[in-house]
């Protein structure tokens, strides 16, 4: 049998077989949670026993959970101006890092001359500094900074960001879509007003999120209206089987998420540990704090776009970075913005694990690098 | 065993088997469908398919279907300023029929001082004639009639909507949301430049829905942005297996499309006709062309909520009006918008059925209705 190996993980997760289980169960319900007969109060049942496991994993109120159909429109949602901590000043312009997800990048609701952006080090840390100097520089500011990179893993310092981002009287939106289930945090450790969360990143399906608001945090506006769904915050109909599998998802990503976090690490060690046998070999980001999962590194003179191609060939699924612009590989605006403009315009290649990945599948990866690097890489 | 009917189809309806399979085929792709490698390609290859499927369905080209979490997305997608046919002018002020969708409603991204109502005859019928006024006295508008009422079953004269909108220089949306799978159309018979459609009314899973475009028709703004999917129209990963579940759904209800009508207008005749045994049972818009699953009713002194209620506990799923507000049971604005203000204000009862629906399901009804008349209506 031709042997394959799935090392996209941070493009999308495969599905949990408890997320599957219980949205086969959800598919035999046939009412709407909207309707007051027993059909639809079984189903309304389903959605609120999920708000409570994603509530309880972000450690906050259900009340406060707002389910989506994914982490873009989640961030769509969360970029609100208006926004304000109870009787405080509301935001009306908004920063974002230069390392964002395209959904914050694209600003939500905010005037493009309302956005401004905060810059990074070259291992695509928030320039705290740069922060404190924009945050005060101006009116009350939503800052929107990602808990990790979805391309390098690298994990943004987000407590020291609230604290400078509260400082000034800004409220902090937090993107942990790439980090939920992979390493610990909740509200109170990122001091986060607003988090954004995706299900199919934890082994959920595709289709579903959340974005949870911290108690107090005022003035969020519908993004879809006409109907009192999600207390008013999300009209129509919810997806309740999407919504019962996120559930399920999180609750084993949870009960697993120290284990994984070991097992995964060290996977990712042997796998960085082959990559640098081969001479010139940069691995992105790794002098900082990453998400255990993710390798992203590049070799002088490799082409991306072509790595990933001959990779997908010799029966690995990689990625070049984020996989959200409809297929197409361009020069990554994350490394751009960590400096790399000149040296690495060709690109650089992702592999990230997740929680059935094995030591076959990274050895698989190092067999066919071992394979591609002498015609990739021009030494 | 305690034998149950369920007759609140147009607030969602069961899955279909085929909807089944295909999302449960569709869990075991593993890919991004934004990722170029195979198990991406796979995955797109699914969301094509099914975009094909509904494309077909409506008489719309492939590109012209963008996929959304549901009807309610598509309406406010659908509801944007600047839309435009090829080089005419952009609208800019939106005209809605005032027994449209909470959604539709609720305007889209029109500033509320940019929204017109056109109201609708006794039998829920849009006003033609105020429809002609309105929309000639003023910059071209986007007109927004749905094509049959989701409490009522009304079906609008789309078509004549459509030469009368035109003609004015404005563009037509039609919330196709609960005709779709019911009565054949499409957009050359409906003449719409924008179609709304969701796969939980039709057998298909809810979180999933599309909006089509007539060819020709620019201007149209993405909700969700910071993403290439859906040719640049909705950003954020593709539900895939949602996707694939209203493809399948969609491609079964069109097959069983003109057998299903005839099977349950039967089934609607039969109820009608148990229901008017009771003296004074009022059947709303039964002289105009209804859906052939759909009875909205009353009697003098019938309170909705205490009937939904009684009917609930006496084995049968109805609803009163319309699901989409959270378990509350208001009194319909439906039926207010059509002059009932006054006599009806306590609310009527909608039984709607579908693809599964028996016999034994409608006698059920019946055997209720008649063990509840005593109690619930005032003669």
């Amino acid at each position: 049998m031709f042997e394959r190996a799935y090392l996209d993980w941070n493009a999308t997760t495969p599905l949990r077989p408890e997320a599957k289980a219980a949205m086969a169960a959800a598919w035999e319900l046939s009412g709407n949670p909207s309707s007051v007969h027993s059909e639809g109060r079984k189903a309304r049942r389903l959605v609120e026993d999920a708000r409570a496991v994603v509530a309880k994993a972000v450690g906050a109120r259900a009340q406060d959970v707002v389910f989506s159909s994914g982490g873009t429109e989640a961030n769509a949602l969360a970029l609100t101006p208006g926004l304000r901590r109870g009787a405080g000043a509301p935001v009306t312009r908004l920063l974002v890092s230069a390392v964002e997800h395209a959904s914050v990048l694209a600003g939500g609701r905010f005037a493009p001359d309302a956005i401004g952006t905060i810059g990074v080090t070259r291992a695509g840390i928030v320039d705290l500094d740069q922060l404190r100097n924009l945050v005060s520089a101006g009116p009350p500011a939503l800052v929107s900074v990602m808990l990790a990179n979805n391309e390098t893993g690298a994990i943004q310092p987000v407590a020291d960001v609230a604290e400078i981002v509260r400082r000034a009287g800004g409220l902090l939106h937090v993107d942990a879509v790439q980090a939920f289930g992979k390493i610990p945090f909740d509200l109170a450790s990122t001091q986060a007003d607003l988090l954004s969360l995706s299900a199919h990143k934890i082994g959920g399906p595709k289709g579903v999120g959340a974005l949870v608001l911290a108690e107090g945090v005022e003035g969020l506006e519908a993004l879809l209206r006409g109907g009192g769904q999600e207390l008013g915050r999300r009209a129509g109909t919810e997806n309740v089987a999407g919504i019962s599998g996120f559930g399920a998802a999180a609750r084993v990503a949870m009960a697993a998420l120290k284990a994984d976090a070991v097992r995964l690490r060290g996977l990712r060690e042997r796998l960085e540990h082959g990559l640098r046998q081969t001479p010139g070999v940069v691995i992105f980001s790794d002098d900082v704090k990453r998400l255990p999962n993710t390798v992203l590194f590049t070799a002088m003179g490799m082409r991306a776009e072509t790595a990933v191609i001959a990779f997908d060939l010799a029966g690995v699924a990689v990625s070049s970075g984020s996989a959200c612009s409809s297929g197409k590989v361009q020069p990554s605006y994350v490394l751009e913005a960590m400096g790399y403009r000149h040296e690495f315009m060709q690109g650089a290649v992702r592999l990230s694990l997740g929680w059935s990945t094995s030591e076959t599948d990274v050895d698989l990866a190092l067999k066919a690098w071992r394979k591609l690097a002498d015609t990739l890489v021009k030494g």
